[in-house]
């Protein structure tokens, strides 16, 4: 597959595909009009965004990182450390004739392609709308002279007073229960541990479909580890060969592509600071490919240092490039340093240390692995997603496919249908299984198709006579007939990759 | 296992079991004091909750119930038409002294084990209060003579002035796609679908651990069906043999114990009152019978005429008995009728009708099997958790586990440990599994135990010589001498119950 430049049309084509055939259904409730930033996973999306989760935890999990569930909501001293409370802004300009108001920031990108506005002072912003004549997209007037900041914070009330807020991200929810994960991993640190839960942005102006949501769900990772143990982390030797498409920010200078590099030549060109920073730069990289994102349409871009998130010592994006918006930022890839456990220890009193290797009480770094799901999710729709001519299909990998097999009778008598009803009902459970019984076969294949269902089994009048029936491949639309009671089997073997279809028999001409 | 009685000592160990071992923290933020009603799921916690739900999943998948999952946020208009808005309220009086506030009914139903104050009136609760002399639980005053009904949602604001709140259901966010769905299931009715996801609710006393908090998560399923279907229910034909635990309200007033009865005795005598409505409840028994709750621990008590919802026709709970707080509530199955679908036709000004099978537009009633994943977790623990005096277990199902397989080096020496963690890294990934070396062996098993794992297996020096290393079974603390390379296929053959603990070979005496 060839990446395909940032596309309006296709945008639109398959922004409709994901509500008619129920992927993405939104802005929801669409009932009442619709929420801007607010979406529903239909039952394909929401499958495929389980099973994409499902993968994350896989991962993280094999990788020693522990899963917890924290709460959602806390209440205002716990964002007053974090610094959100204080710095969690977005920055507006108002129109000065019709009043609507716009992130300053992406106004100058989604104009200008090129420029990162990100970290922008206010000056420099409005310098930019000004020399640039950058005017109202709505009524085409000038802007006020102002930034104003807007806390993207959801405030709302515990108790009858208690002032608290929807949580922006998962992560300094994680960082809060460090006194029991150093008890939990019995004092052994470097020790990892992921969240993956909704967070809420209240947002002024939510774009691009599910890509910039008010409430969206985070997957985030966290390695506490000490300074010193950085450049001392045993598991880097296990990765220092694999191969990533860094794009560091001297060759974002000089080249608009990233370059193949092993992880122990970026760290001997100073790309890559530290091995457990590497390391966690490489399961970045590799949750995305295990979520099946195709390598050619992953770079790795390393923050400017004028970017930089005003917690971050050394930032890496994970960029995806999506044929609706062009390349799109997933996930981040931050030394947070102390920052965090230094600040809560402040705000609550309580000492957020542990023993070193020497002995002495100290704080821990920690490494943060921060992306969400639903943009993978929608990446991998978009890059999947193809429709040509003769069939429209979602070339979604195999084993993350929403549903893996259909049964269909090929005509609805004869007793087919009720054998691919009791084959249906054999499969269901173990596999996710759809029946079809309604329109002609090739109407039924082609809904499928669009499903991005691997395979499809169907039963015909050669099964009353030989119990065999014909299986399908999405990708080849190729047909082997095998016997039904192999059925099962058939499909643990494919979906295991134990076997390859073509060894299944002959092909049908 | 019998039914143990509701213990107070059971229940302040039994939840510092939680806390100590990793399973359930809080309440959180505990680094900031706590805020009542919020608790974090722990690594083992989390895994459990995450089987849990999976479990859930598929069993409604498997009963084609498909997945959705809609914002947990929505604007006042979707709660003014739901009835939340007015009716989502709790009774609370006052402290005439401290000016302490309570819910009511709870403080009646917690002084008062056989009352069920729900249903009871402003006046009667005020009455009973008077009567029996209840005082404030904090100073001992008098209540002040005035019900002050306390509404339930958490108020928020989107973008600028959009009123909003975070949903107390997912229910009514799922039946919002109604005009979707038809179109997703091809206008095919019945169709089920159903969502697992946070609810909020602002209790004024949240208590009972993760029994009522504030932040919690639902999982419900609901099936839209014409009135006309429900007693014309195809399915109804594969479970009216099944046999459940009823406690009808009539019985209920002549016997402390529910009557195992089948669902088609239990429809003639008219306990239940259509086919659809009586598969529901089934569904709903079966979903947590197969996530572990043993047969004796659950019940099924029907709703007095006088504490149906206000949106209710009809209405069963499944309880649970809890060695904590005794009978706990899990679940309900409620007759919806057509109530949320005309709200919402009638607050949006659509339509939400299809068409039926005399080809005339109807409005669908709704069934619905609503509880939350928190509760069955608790209760899962509760009834597992085994604290002996030779040793103490969590014994839950071997399948639900947080932890699978634990790899253990009898010492740490000779090489054993590196074998033990040749096979940890084998393992991990296609299976949950731990590696622990600290400590006697004595002392590693027991850690084992209450993690609930239900394999470890240990190098010794026979390994070196052999190849071969010991199973042990966690219920049996049987142990059995397998091959190293077998291990893998061992596990997969203990897990799928292809094979039992006691066919793999000669117990070790």
């Amino acid at each position: 597959m060839s990446v395909k430049k940032k596309d309006n049309k296709f945008q639109e084509q398959f922004i409709s595909f994901l509500q008619q055939k129920g992927f993405i259904w939104g802005p929801e409730p669409e009932l009442y009009g619709g929420l801007a930033g607010f979406y529903t996973y239909a039952p394909l999306g929401k499958r495929l965004k389980n099973n994409v989760e499902n993968r994350i935890r896989s991962v993280f999990q094999k990788n020693d990182m522990w899963e917890v569930e924290c709460p959602t909501i806390m209440q205002k001293e716990v964002w007053q450390a974090s610094g959100h409370l204080d710095n969690f802004t977005d920055p507006l300009v108002a129109c000065s004739k019709c009043n609507a108001s716009f992130r300053a920031d992406k106004l100058i990108e989604e104009k200008y392609d090129d420029v990162v506005a990100d970290a922008f002072s206010e000056k420099e912003l409005l310098d930019f709308i000004n020399d640039k004549k950058i005017k109202c997209p709505v009524c085409g007037s000038q802007f006020i002279q102002e930034i104003k900041q807007h806390n993207l914070m959801m405030k709302t009330t515990i108790g009858t007073k208690i002032e608290a807020y929807n949580r922006p991200e998962t992560a300094t929810t994680t960082y809060l229960p460090f006194i029991r994960y150093v008890d939990y991993f019995r004092k052994k640190i470097p020790f990892g541990v992921f969240q993956i839960g909704k967070a809420y942005r209240n947002e002024i102006s939510p774009r691009q479909h599910v890509l910039r949501m008010r409430e969206f769900t985070q997957a985030e990772g966290q390695m506490f580890i000490f300074k010193e143990q950085k450049n001392n982390f045993e598991r880097y030797d296990l990765i220092k060969e694999s191969k990533l498409p860094l794009w560091s920010h001297q060759l974002q200078d000089t080249s608009k592509e990233p370059k193949m590099i092993s992880v122990s030549d970026a760290m001997k060109k100073g790309y890559l600071k530290n091995q457990a920073y590497a390391w966690s730069v490489n399961l970045a990289y590799t949750l995305f490919r295990e979520i099946g994102i195709p390598e050619e349409y992953i770079r790795l871009r390393q923050h400017t240092p004028g970017e930089l998130a005003f917690y971050a010592d050394d930032a890496w994006d994970l960029e995806i490039k999506t044929n609706s918006f062009g390349w799109v930022e997933c996930c981040g890839i931050h030394d947070r340093t102390d920052y965090d456990l230094t600040q809560h220890a402040k705000a609550s009193g309580k000492k957020l240390e542990a023993l070193d290797e020497n002995n002495e009480k100290t704080v821990p770094n920690i490494l943060e692995i921060a992306f969400g799901t639903d943009r993978p999710v929608f990446a991998l729709l978009d890059i999947t997603y193809n429709q040509a001519e003769d069939r429209t299909v979602l070339f979604v990998p195999y084993n993350l496919a929403p549903i893996q097999v259909a049964v269909l009778p090929l005509v609805k008598r004869d007793g087919l249908d009720t054998i691919a009803k009791e084959l249906f009902n054999k499969l269901n459970g173990k596999f996710i299984a759809y029946y079809d019984e309604g329109g002609s076969v090739g109407r039924r294949y082609a809904r499928m198709d669009e499903k991005g269902t691997p395979y499809i089994i169907t039963t015909d009048t050669d099964t009353l006579t030989d119990n065999s029936v014909t299986i399908r491949d999405r990708n080849s639309t190729k047909q082997i007939r095998i016997q039904l009671e192999d059925v099962p089997d058939v499909l643990d073997n494919l979906f295991s990759s134990k076997k390859q279809f073509e060894d299944l028999g002959k092909i049908i001409e």
